[in-house]
C-alpha cells in the first residue's frame, strides 16, 4: 500500500509515474490486478465522513519505446509539470490503471458499488 | 483499499473499528495478510515529498466475548470518542494488525525498509 502520483489519460483513466526502485512497482509486475484510493480528507472533521473512491483496476506498463508513450508522457506532464524532472530517468515508468468496478463511500452509512460503465458515463 | 480509523493497542499496535457491511472486512476475513498506509500529506506542496509509512500486517479480530475485549474497547474510546455512537452495533468489530513489516517512504528517494523489533524500539 503505497501513496503515488495521480493523473488521468485521455480517456479519464488513472495515469500514474512509478519508479523500478519501489516496492509497489515489483508488486504490480507480479501480481497486475490492484486497488487505488482517491480522495484527501479535508482539514476539519472526522476524515472518515468525507468522500473517497475506491478503484479495483488491472495495472498496465507502459513501454518506452510503444507508439503510445509519446503522447501520455505529453499528457501527464502537463497535468504534473514538475515530473519533467525525473519522468525520463531509467527507473521511472507510467503505467496506466484500467478499472474493473469501484467502491465509492460518501461518508457513514453511504456505500455504493459503481462499474465502469458508471465512471465513464457523461452527465 | 480503504481509508479506514486508526487507533493503537496499548502495546502501539494499529487497532481500528470496521463494520461487517464494509469489503475491506470481508477481504480481511478470506485473507488477513493486509498492508495499512498511515500518514497524511500537508496541505502544501507535492504528497510525494511529505512521509508515510506503509505498514506489512496481519489482521486479528477481536470477538466481543472475548477477555481481551474490554480493555481495549476501552483504550479505543479513549483515543477515538465519537466512536462511542457505533462502537456497539452488531455490525462493528475490532480489529487488531500485527505488524511484520514496515516500509518508511521520507519523501523522494528516501526509503527505508524496517522491521517489526525497529518499531518497537524505545529511543
Amino acid at each position: 500500500m503505497s501513496r503515488i502520483a495521480f493523473a488521468t489519460d485521455p480517456d479519464g483513466a488513472p495515469l500514474s509515474l512509478i519508479s523500478d526502485l519501489s516496492s509497489h512497482t515489483t508488486a504490480l509486475e507480479a501480481q497486475p490486478d490492484c486497488a487505488l484510493l482517491v480522495g484527501e480528507p479535508s482539514d476539519r472533521g472526522d476524515p472518515l465522513t468525507h468522500p473517497r473512491l475506491t478503484l479495483h483496476a488491472t495495472a498496465c506498463f507502459i513501454p518506452r519505446d510503444s507508439a503510445a508513450h509519446p503522447a501520455l508522457r505529453a499528457h501527464y506532464l502537463a497535468q504534473r509539470p514538475k515530473a519533467k524532472l525525473y519522468i525520463d530517468f531509467a527507473d521511472f515508468r507510467l503505467v496506466r490503471f484500467d478499472v474493473r468496478l469501484a467502491l465509492l463511500n460518501g461518508g457513514f452509512g453511504r456505500a455504493y458499488k459503481l462499474t465502469a460503465e458508471d465512471l465513464n458515463a457523461t452527465p
